[in-house]
């Protein structure tokens, strides 16, 4: 049968935007192919909001077969943390039939090389784009994230992040030529010439493991990368948040056949309640490449039993911010207002531990107490959640009960300096929405220091006082070498402080944003040019996205003969 | 005090060699600043013959003294396979002392710049080549080659090595720029504008474990490789073969302190007898980076142990030559007869198991049965190594007694088809030079399996008779996957053998030369082009030198701020 796209469709549909991506991870200036309004969608072929909220709602309560041989079995039971029940159900493995036919169409996918497994991976991306309303729901009912967000961070930034990773993947398999013709010098003897072909191999059959909280922008960098360099890809999402990465291997298993290929090389493995098939999986012999987002527990256990697969992880961290002297001192809180309420701190890149001086701090108003500041940040988060309809957009819901625990249990390990509240949500009165509680702690009392040195995920942070900037810096310091962070924060005006936080920064491996006070967030990063982690400190093995997070997902094979 | 060395200095005097190399990884094409002859050294600078012998004289005997900070004790013991006592004097470590000694330059390192490392390595591998004499002699006298390939591969070829990851390393840390300036549109409003820094950062202290045969070869692309990256590196030599790394220390330490850099971020961890300080070193929570060459029981154990660090092996394969067809017979028998007899086998690229069928082969003088063949390699062999002075000259010296009781032993595992002999050298009477043994066995037969599946390291290798070229292929891909390979040969005019011989090999990730018959042989290969492994089966985790060879060494750093 005849492919429906031809390589040189596909190529010149997509070769400009691969082009652009792969200038843009070399500027890292700003860009993005995927709109971020959702009235930019609608026109092209792309659904527009109705057609999305339509075409999520054909979903529900019906069954998503993707046609993978050996089902056995159907599985689902996501509840959405808005409250309503998704019934979707799932295709249900046998991992021995499923493994073994996702090996049959590696050998065409390998032969096809490189560009032409980039343009197919930018189509698969850009049939997801055009489903971005739809995928929006999937993503709003698994998360909880509110609908804004669940739309730009779970659409056009999940899929920056995908293609991002497939730039790197091309770039990295295009370093060495497909062949060469070399020709070596002997004296007055002849010279030794030899023709060689360098061919990039998969290793394998490539795991993901999705998470609950951002089942598309942490699932797709690993998918795509993967699948980039020539892996078959099994796709295990959490079994909280399977709709939007089923949906995403329907995509992508209609795009490769269309393009010629076997689907099989993108599967779904959903999972029956306390099935627990990760383990199963990730040590399987076929599964050569693990990409996880998740627990620290589990992803130590990924990376010390997994020893047959390269193994990338992103794992919990402590978020510090170290809050010394502004000269914006308003747009400083707001900007930390924003930064703790958003999707309610269920980010890994959400600050928990705001390191401020006892004796108080500099702004440009006079100094201000620990107190003033604490309760200044705490009245700023107010203001901010003050309308229930802005709070409800900007929190989102608490995707599960361990959050919600978490968060009632946090009012307990200090004095409590903003209290968690509940909102009312309108539209989904199930839904469980809660502002988040800042708790002062004291850095010199080793009672506290067991909870400002533990991860709590969720909207809980804690004020931490320390005795000088020094000390907030050497906090910093013994914070990401033992915890780990993804995101690190400063406010300061003063040039050493300053650089003394760099330099933590730079030993310890850790992402740093300074003096935030406008309309970009530490827990924020753009693909094509902020690396999220660093994969240097506990926190995560590996950053999104550099060479290293795609360079070992393949190897070259040379073939040489005399000329 | 002012540097000797200046920024401006050094990138004058290296740039174009980097810009060189940088090219010659990308075409793949014949490449090297390290001439290959002895008689091309001896001016501007560089050492000649006898200045080289001279200086090598001159060490014996002696103290190494590195300077190094935390020495409790002088360590040495190093016989030539050739039979001289070296009784070279090295520093011992009191390891506490100079790892934290390691660190104090680090700082500096990190903050000089991708290029400016560069360049410090680049001198570092001139100083080196300009004593390519010298080290030729340390290198014989510990690894047992003849004069000519300790040289050649101890030589320009292991400075190539060493070049190419720098260079590698260098390309890899300056596809991010230093500088961002990113902008994101807000429609009406203002946009968001950032300025961003990338910093690349190494990973700490990297430990170099070196092994008996190949010294400087091995050594070279991982100690290197750190430094370009910015990592501190400490050296453990092998303890038969501490006199090549040591003088490589001495040089770096030297070049580093000349350029204004502290000498200790490179440093010599010589051991007493039977300390075993590899282990201990692997372990410690400083050394964050291991490249390791030799045994794959220790390399397993440092891949599953030294879990704070990234682990790269080169372990033990069993390399594998299919002998199906051929229209230049006498090219393929004189082609095998060398790359068996090139230093007594004790290369990791040496073939092992020969696949020829049972049946016999094809040629273009007509068939040639199993057994023909075998003699007719067999003579081939004799021939080679005919002549005293060129067996010396060809064989080396056994280099541990090790190998010589495996060599014994062979014998004793089938139909002796070329027995070894002893070989006199008239130079060093005390040196155990030996020619290779070729043993028949049958691939049918369970009881040989056990021999000629396991690496039998040295001059030993196994005629095996096969069913058919499909057995053949069948037997390959088996040895690959289980044993791991670092080389695969094969002869064949067949167009379905070469195609299935090379799916193989894509398959279980084996580099492949087909139908050498002249003066490039399969145990060799070329940096800039030829690639030593692939990482992909289990006779090594990485390949000298690609991409994912480098990019793990250090992280990128992130500070970003608002415009």
């Amino acid at each position: 049968m005849a492919a429906e796209l031809t390589a040189h469709e596909l190529i010149a549909k997509h070769r400009p935007t691969l082009d652009q991506a792969l200038e843009a991870i070399r500027t890292r200036a700003y860009w993005s192919p995927h709109p971020e309004h959702p009235k930019a969608y609608g026109e092209n072929g792309s659904l527009d909001a109705a057609a999305g909220k339509a075409a999520f709602d054909a979903l529900l309560g019906g069954r998503l077969d993707l046609g993978q041989p050996g089902t056995d079995d159907w599985v689902g039971g996501e509840v959405s943390p808005y409250g309503i029940e998704l019934g979707v159900e799932y295709p249900h493995a046998d991992i021995d039939v499923l493994l073994a036919a996702m090996k049959s169409g590696q050998r065409a996918w390998r032969d096809a090389g490189a560009e032409m497994r980039a343009v197919v991976c930018l189509e698969i991306l850009k049939r997801i784009s055009d489903r971005t309303h739809e995928f929006a729901h999937a993503v709003m009912h698994t998360s909880g994230q509110a609908f804004m967000m669940a739309f730009q961070a779970g659409g056009p930034h999940a899929q920056d992040r995908g293609l991002e990773a497939v730039a790197y993947a091309y770039v990295e398999q295009v370093r060495t030529p497909d062949t060469a013709e070399w020709t070596k010098p002997q004296g007055k003897r002849d010279p030794l010439a030899m023709n060689k072909r360098f061919t990039p191999v998969p290793r394998g059959i490539a795991l993901v493991i999705g998470c609950n909280t951002f089942p598309t922008w942490n699932g797709y960098p690993g998918l795509f990368a993967s699948l980039a360099t020539g892996n078959a890809v099994l796709v295990k999402p959490h079994p909280r948040a399977v709709l939007p990465l089923a949906l995403t291997v329907q995509v992508a298993r209609q795009v490769l056949a269309e393009a010629g290929f076997d689907p099989n090389l993108v599967a779904l493995a959903a999972e029956r309640p306390g099935e627990g098939i990760a383990k199963t999986l990730a040590t399987r012999p076929e599964i050569r490449i693990i990409d996880y987002t998740g627990s620290t527990v589990f992803g130590d256990w990924l990376e010390a039993n997994a020893r047959q697969a390269q193994v990338y992880t992103e794992k919990a961290g402590v978020n510090t911010v170290i809050v010394h002297s502004t000269d914006n001192y308003k747009g400083m809180l707001s900007n930390l207002a924003f930064s703790l309420s958003l999707y309610s701190g269920q980010m890994c890149t959400t600050p928990q531990n705001l390191l401020i001086p006892r004796d108080g701090i500099r702004t440009e108003e006079g100094p201000r107490t620990f107190d003033e500041v604490v309760s200044d940040l705490a009245r700023s988060v107010d203001g901010l959640l003050g309308d229930d309809a802005r709070a409800n957009a900007l929190l989102g819901a608490i995707v599960n009960p361990g959050v919600k625990a978490r968060l009632e249990a946090a009012a307990g390990l200090g004095e409590v300096a903003l209290a968690s509240r509940e909102i009312a949500n309108p539209e989904f009165p199930d839904a469980v929405v809660r502002t988040p509680v800042i708790v002062k702690l004291d850095g010199a009392k080793p009672d506290d220091e067991a909870a400002y040195m533990s991860e709590c995920f969720g909207p809980v942070s804690f004020a931490v006082a320390v005795d000088s900037a020094a000390d907030a810096v050497e906090l910093l310091r013994r914070t990401v070498r033992e915890k780990g962070a993804m995101t690190v924060g400063a406010y300061t005006t003063d040039e050493e402080v300053e650089q003394a936080v760099q330099e933590v920064c730079l030993e310890e491996a850790a992402q740093l944003s300074l003096n935030l006070t406008g309309g970009v967030y530490v827990n924020q990063t753009a693909a094509f040019s902020d690396f999220h982690g660093s994969g240097g400190n506990p926190a995560a093995n590996s950053a999104l996205c550099d060479g290293a997070f795609v360079a070992n997902r393949f190897r070259v094979v040379e073939v040489r003969r005399e000329a």
